[in-house]
C-alpha cells in the first residue's frame, strides 16, 4: 500500500480538530508510542504524529481526513498488545485512545456498564467489585490493557472457560467506521436479532473495521464463594493429561490454568519468593465459583481427588484473598518473569482443541529439542491455549531471527495439524499475518478481504494488519 | 428487484445438480414451503420450485447457478419462522436443508456436536442428554425447527438467561457463500481470535448471506439438579414488578417467564386441563439448575422468598421431571394456544432492558385500550423479550390489517422510546423490515446495505429480508 506523508498542512488539519495538545510530533513524546510489548524490533516504528482525541467527533473528523489525505491511522489501548498491532507500521497517525477513559454509567439494574474504550480493565474489573458485581474478562494484563484494546483483540484471560472470551460481554458499541459515521450498534437489550451482529463483526477486528468509541459491558452478580487450587505435577505430561479429565468430569471451573518448570523457576526468580514445589514438572492452577460454599468445595474436591488421582504432588486449596492472589502471582507475572530468563522473546498464543493440548505440548518439546532452544510454556490449558515462548538468550540477531522463523514454522504447522489455530487472544496484529495466511484457504482469504474492502476502501484502518489487500511484501 | 423467472432450461440444471428425486414443481408438494408459522395471507408465496440438497457441493453448484440465472434463492430449514424468512416472496427457489439432517459427530472428549442444518432442535437436545451432556439452546418451537434456522436467526428460547441465545453456542460453521464458495469458519477451538468473526456475522442474518451447510454446537455437562417454581400472581404488573428484583438478587437462574391472565386461559383450553390459579391475574415460572441440591434449593428458596415478599398469591415448587413438564407445557403451547382463542393472529418479539419491563406491558396494556383489541402476552421476562400477540378474533380482512398496521406502529414506537428493540429472537425477515428501516439511523441502513452488497451483489440470497439494496416497495 502507498500512503502519503504526514504534511505541515496535516499537522495543522489536525491541531484544529484536537486542539494543540492532543496533537504530539516531539519523538521524545512519541517513542512509547512506536512498540506495543510484542519485544522484536521488527516490530517497531516511529509514528509520524500521534493523536489524542477527546469525543467521537473529533475521531470522526480525523477519520475523514485520513480518506482524503490518504494517510493511515492505527488506533491504540493500553499499548499491552502481543502481536504488533498498535504499531504504525505504514507510519501515519497513531491515535491514542487515553483521554477517552471514563466510565459513563453503571447500571445497576440492569447490569451494565457503559464505558469509553480507554478505561483499564483493572479499574472496570474493581468498579464493578465495589458494587458486587462482576466484570468476568480478566487477561493478566489487566492492569495496564484498556478496555478498548481487550474488545479490538476479543481478549480471553483466566476466566474465559466459565464466563467467555470478552466479546461475550459485549452487547453494545459506538464505533467510527471507516468512512467517518458514527454508529451505534446493540446496546443494554441481552438478547437482540434487529440487525446483522456488527458488534461481533467489530470484537476482534484489531481497528481494521473502525474505531470503537463507547461499549456496552454487561456485568453480572459477583460469586459469593471462589476458591483456587494449586497443583504441582512431576512433568508436564501428567499435568496437562489431567486437564481433559477436569474439563468432562461434570463441572465447569473458572480457570484451568498450567505453568510448565521453566515459567515457574521464571516466577520464583521475578517475585524473589520461594514458590511450593518449585521444583516440580509443571502446575496446574484452577478455580472455582460459586453462590454457596458447599457447591464450591464440592467442585474443588472433585478436581482435588481427580488431580491427585492422575499423579499430583500435591494440592493446594486457597480459599481466602491474600493465598489467591499469591498463586495467581505467579501465573500471572509470566510474560515479565520471562524477561527473567531473556530479555527478548517471542512469545505465541496457539489454540487447539482441548483434548489436543497434551499432543500440542508434546510436539513443543520436540521442536525445542530439535533446535536446540528453550520453549517455556504456560496458559489457559482449560481452553486449549498455550502461550509457548521461544526465549532468545544470547543468541545474535541473526541467529535469533532464524531461529524464530524455523521454530515458528514448525509450531504452527503442529497446531494446524492438531485442528488448532494461530491465535486464542492475542491477535494476528502484523506479528502473525503471513503465518495465518499460509494456512488460510482461497474462500477464506476473499472473505476477509472483502469485508475490509467494504468499510474501507482505502485500508486507512490499521494498514497491515489482520488482512491483507495487497500482498504481504506490499502490506 | 427484478429477478427472472424459473425456466424449463433451469429446471433441467437443478435435475443435473440435484438429481430429479431433489427438484420439486408439483403444487401440491410445494404448497407446505410457500408459508411459515406467520399466518397471515400477506406473508405467503408459492415458490416456482422447491429443492431438497443432500450436501454443500450440490448448494454451491446451485449458488452459482441462480446467480448465473438471476433467480432467488429461500433457505428454509423447519418452517416454524415467526417472521416470514422463509417464505419466497420474490419467487424463485425454495432450498429446503431437510434431507441434510445428520449428527456428524458427537466429541465428548471436547464437548462439541457437529452436525448438518437440518436436524431437529430437539434431537440435538435429546442426542446431548443421553450422554450426560447438554445443549442449552432451548427454543419453544424446538420439536419442529431446524437447528440450521435457529443459527440463521440466532433463536433464543427458554434458557437465554443463565446460557445465552443459540449464537452463544456456536464455534464454527461451514457456509455456502453467496458467490458459491464453500468457506469454514472456527471449529473445535473455544478461543480463537484468528480471523473476523464471520461465524457471529453469519448467526442471525437470516440467510440473507449464505446458506450455513455445517454446525460446530458447543456442549455443557448436564447439570444435575433443576428446580421448576410456578407462581401466580394476582395481576401482571405485580408479576412483572419482581423479575428486575429477582435479576439482581445475586443468583442466575436458567428462566424467568411470564404469561398473562389470557395467555393461561388459552393454556388451559389448549391443554383441555384445569391450572392451578388459572385465574390468577399472571404466572411466573422460574428455572434454576445446579450441580449439588443444595445450590438449587438456596436458589428456588430466594425466588420463592422475593416473589411471596411481592405478592405472589402461591408458590409451587417441581423438583421431578413429570411436574416440570407440566409447568413447562403451559408456557411453551403459547403459540398453538392462542389460536383457541383467534385463529389468526400476528406474534410479536419485542424486547427492552430488563428494568424496563413493566412500562412496556404498562404501554402495550394501553394500546390495547385505545384500540378495544386483546394483545394477550407471555415470554422470557428475565431476558426483557416480550411475545405480545394482536388476535384478530372476528375481525374481517380490511379491519383486521388496519388495526394490525396501527397497533404495531405504536408498539414499536413505546418500545424504542424504552430503548428496546423490534425483535429478541424471531427475526426481522420481511415482517419487521420497513418497521426496523423506519427506526434506524441512516449510518446503520448504510452498514447493513455495505455488507448485503460485498458479499451478495446480485441480492440473490433470500431477497427482502433483513437487509433492503433498493427502497421498500422495491424489495
Amino acid at each position: 500500500m502507498q500512503f502519503n506523508k504526514i504534511t505541515e498542512n496535516i499537522i495543522k488539519q489536525l491541531e484544529a480538530i484536537l486542539g494543540k495538545a492532543n496533537v504530539v510530533v516531539d519523538e521524545e513524546k512519541m517513542e512509547m508510542y512506536s512498540r506495543d510489548e510484542t519485544s522484536d524490533k521488527l516490530w517497531e516504528k516511529m509514528p509520524e504524529v500521534v493523536i489524542k482525541p477527546e469525543n467521537a467527533q473529533q475521531i470522526a473528523e480525523v477519520v475523514k481526513l485520513a480518506n482524503r489525505e490518504l494517510v493511515p491511522i492505527t488506533p491504540r489501548g493500553g499499548g499491552s498488545g502481543l502481536a504488533a498491532g498498535a504499531v504504525p507500521l505504514h507510519g501515519g497517525m497513531v491515535l491514542s485512545l487515553e483521554k477517552m477513559n471514563k466510565i459513563l454509567e453503571i447500571d445497576k439494574e440492569n447490569l451494565f456498564m457503559v464505558l469509553e474504550p480507554g478505561v483499564t480493565t483493572g479499574e472496570v474489573q474493581k468498579e464493578a467489585k465495589e458494587l458486587n458485581l462482576f466484570y468476568a474478562g480478566d487477561p493478566c494484563s489487566a492492569e495496564s490493557s484498556f478496555i478498548g484494546g481487550n474488545v479490538a483483540t476479543n481478549a480471553g484471560g483466566n476466566k474465559a472457560i466459565k464466563y467467555g472470551v470478552t466479546g461475550r460481554h459485549v452487547y453494545g458499541l459506538e464505533v467510527v467506521m471507516p468512512d467517518g459515521e458514527i454508529v451505534v450498534y446493540g446496546g443494554k437489550n441481552v438478547k437482540d436479532v434487529t440487525f446483522y451482529d456488527m458488534v461481533h463483526l467489530m470484537v476482534g477486528s484489531e481497528g481494521t473495521l473502525g474505531i470503537i468509541t463507547k461499549i456496552w459491558l454487561k456485568l453480572m452478580p459477583l460469586p459469593q464463594y471462589v476458591a483456587d487450587l494449586l497443583v504441582p505435577f512431576p512433568d508436564m505430561q501428567s499435568a496437562i493429561k489431567v486437564v481433559p479429565k477436569i474439563m468432562t468430569a461434570g463441572i465447569i471451573p473458572t480457570a484451568v490454568e498450567f505453568m510448565d518448570s521453566l515459567s515457574i523457576k521464571a516466577a520464583e526468580l521475578y517475585l524473589n519468593k520461594k514458590l511450593p514445589f518449585s521444583d516440580a514438572g509443571a502446575y496446574i492452577i484452577c478455580e472455582v465459583d460459586g453462590n454457596t460454599e458447599l457447591q464450591v468445595q464440592e467442585d474443588y474436591e472433585t478436581i482435588g481427588k481427580l488431580c491427585k488421582e492422575n499423579g499430583a504432588l500435591e494440592v493446594f486449596v486457597a480459599d481466602n484473598i491474600s493465598t489467591q492472589d499469591r498463586i495467581w502471582k505467579s501465573r500471572k507475572a509470566y510474560a515479565e518473569a520471562l524477561r527473567m530468563l531473556s530479555p527478548v522473546y517471542c512469545m505465541e498464543d496457539i489454540v487447539v482443541p482441548i483434548a489436543n493440548i497434551p499432543a500440542a505440548l508434546d510436539a513443543i518439546e520436540k521442536i525445542a529439542a530439535k533446535f536446540e532452544c528453550k520453549i517455556p510454556s504456560a496458559g489457559h490449558a482449560g481452553d486449549g491455549n498455550i502461550h509457548a515462548t521461544i526465549l532468545r538468550e544470547d543468541r545474535d540477531e541473526h541467529a535469533w531471527h532464524d531461529l524464530k522463523d524455523s521454530v515458528l514454522a514448525e509450531i504452527y504447522d503442529a497446531v494446524y495439524a492438531l485442528e488448532g489455530n494461530l491465535s486464542g487472544e492475542h491477535g494476528i496484529g502484523a506479528k502473525r499475518i503471513s503465518a495465518m495466511y499460509k494456512h488460510m484457504t482461497e474462500g477464506q482469504k476473499k472473505v476477509l478481504k472483502t469485508v475490509k474492502e467494504a468499510f474501507d476502501p482505502n485500508n486507512i484502518m490499521n494498514p497491515g494488519k489482520v488482512v491483507l489487500l495487497g500482498t504481504i511484501a506490499e502490506s
